[in-house]
């Protein structure tokens, strides 16, 4: 095999880390779209797709995982490419742990749907699109390799911390003013958490693309 | 330099990845000591030091991290050393994020101590020592390469998450009976689920170590 076409086998598979990365991050926010539906929409047939829906993802992480190991031992990537596929290695956990979150979301929408709804949905829509949009930004900032949108994410964390926040004091209230509604209180309590979850891994993923760019370590710096 | 010497910086350099992740579960294991400590004691001077000792952790995942990419780079690692890096790399990442979550509960342990205590705090010590024992016995399963332990840490959390839930379910009780609990009880809650996710990071780790000794992935697989 003569070195140009290893070359481009190598490029090759480099862009299939990226492109299944990308991949992976579409059918986790499709995931969060569903789970969050299931709950808004009592849909908990969709809430048990959404719960299986969990192995496919699964799955993706492990196929990732092989990749990357594959591409490190038979390609010796140097510099810029080595940090791309160790930063791709810790990233493709971060979205598993998200499936993760989305299927709790899922399990907690098909207990809810069985109780009388304790008032309409409106700030975890808001706090999910949020997230969702976190995660596809980070997942951007990864694959352009740009700082600026991830510094961004970083900073959009604050919004669904305080959301998160509101949503917490909100329900403390209800569970004060009528102890009735606590069961259901704490299982949206929980679904906040979950998304406020997902907003972190998305600000992890953001933190670890500023150190690929800049090549220096700023996680743990910003506010 | 002969390829002896070569091959013996080699070995040095892979040991001491290995001492300092075990120095860094240590570490993050005394974290969680003194965070429920500062709880169960009342001692909100510990909770501060506690927090303030996240940095230390913070540190300790760049420093690691960095010895990885070096290692990576320079002495193009195959076959069980690479796996053996990529998996440190990973299993960084998560002992970091244990950290967060000593930090965590010693933040809500300052608030808890501003009020009456709710009741003795009795299954969350009880809880915090199998979540601590998880992530030392994940860590030794990792440097000694041990299955056996590994899947004995996986089975463990079923344990853990049974205490999370059965917490979760006499708060519940307490809040029903009286409301003016509900605020500490939901700290209380959150301590309890922050434990938890330890005991989950434990576990993630414990899979990956199994992947790492079988070669293949029984990543969720595992019940």
């Amino acid at each position: 095999m003569d070195r140009e076409h290893y070359s481009k086998q190598y490029d090759e598979e480099l862009k299939a880390i990226r492109s299944r990365l990308l991949e992976m991050g579409g059918k986790v926010e499709f995931m969060l779209g569903d789970a969050m539906r299931s709950l808004v929409e009592r849909d908990s047939e969709l809430a048990e797709i959404t719960i299986a829906f969990d192995h496919t993802i699964n799955a993706l992480e492990m196929e990732i995982d092989g990749r990357c190991l594959e591409v490190l031992a038979l390609r010796q990537p140097a510099a810029r490419d080595l940090r791309f596929i160790t930063l791709a290695l810790k990233i493709v956990t971060d979205l598993e742990r998200i499936g993760d979150q989305c299927a709790n979301i899922a399990k907690r929408a098909v207990e809810l749907n069985r109780e009388p709804v304790l008032k309409p949905y409106i700030d975890l829509p808001r706090m999910s699109a949020w997230s969702g949009n976190m995660v596809t930004e980070a997942l951007d900032a990864f694959v352009r390799g740009d700082a600026e949108l991830a510094i961004k994410v970083c900073k959009d964390d604050t919004f669904v911390d305080d959301l998160n926040e509101q949503i917490q004091r909100e329900l403390l209230t209800f569970m004060n003013e009528d102890p009735r509604t606590i069961s259901r209180a704490i299982k949206i309590t929980y679904i906040s958490k979950c998304l406020e979850r997902i907003a972190d891994h998305a600000t992890n993923i953001a933190e670890m693309v500023i150190f690929m760019v800049k090549g220096k370590d700023i996680r743990h710096t910003i506010a």
